[in-house]
């Protein structure tokens, strides 16, 4: 998948968006996740925790591998992470060992997210930007959440 | 595979410590985990990290993954896993969202460990014992680091 150099935080987003968009629709948390490295999408991914029984299958999990996988390296030192919510512990953890460049997210988590849990955990060089659409990450979980309740 | 129901802690850490060796043996850093259901060892592994290329593969995330295939449910509230190290915050979240009934780990991570970074990512009924077989942890890990040097 190639996509232009030039594209915006927000038009990248919205990608990991339209992956949320699609966990939603199959009944999981709608978080997506994509990962760019110099202006090529390697990995586009959502949560699929109810689809494969298992809890460490979140969108930013199969982005890591999936990325490294694309790359033939495990270190994502030149990569971008696009992810709908803000990662969790579990996924700031891999982040961390990935040595990722750049995480950008959407809507904070402030109740599972990992700057409550493990501010520090985070690679010291790994670029951090929130908010990035977060109004609709915002809505789509609380669409979800509101559809089980 | 089915081990006797009262096997100690000891006994279920040398296995783990086991399979810790044979990631020894294929160079990898050597941490190696079993998770213990009802007396029944139903996951068993060994950090992969570099065999898989792939950051996610700790031995505790592998056995999480696999431990709720062999029960045919994410939740693992009634199994213990037995790990050489202390968990990193990558594994101690995967555990908290497993919601492990019992943790049990050898040896200490002043360095990487989850209790340095996220002290309280862990499911508050998870119970925790550390310190089993630790020094043979140890000196693995060291032995491995040292002829790295």
């Amino acid at each position: 998948m190639t996509c232009a150099v030039d594209m915006t935080d927000i038009e990248y987003m919205n990608i990991a968006l339209n992956e949320a968009r699609k966990a939603y629709e199959e009944d999981e948390v709608p978080i997506g996740a994509i990962i760019v490295c110099k202006g090529r999408i390697i990995a586009r991914t959502h949560n699929l925790t109810e689809a494969l029984n298992d809890v460490t299958a979140h969108a930013e999990m199969q982005a890591i591998t999936a990325a490294a996988t694309a790359i033939g390296g495990k270190y994502l030192n030149d990569c971008t992470l696009y992810v709908t919510v803000e990662p969790c512990p579990m996924c700031a953890g891999a982040i961390a060992w990935s040595q990722l460049g750049r995480l950008v997210y959407g809507s904070c988590d402030e109740k599972r997210g990992y700057r409550k849990y493990a501010p520090n955990v985070l690679h010291p060089k790994t670029e951090v930007v929130q908010g990035v659409c977060a109004e609709e990450s915002t809505e789509l979980m609380k669409k979800f959440f509101s559809s089980k309740r």
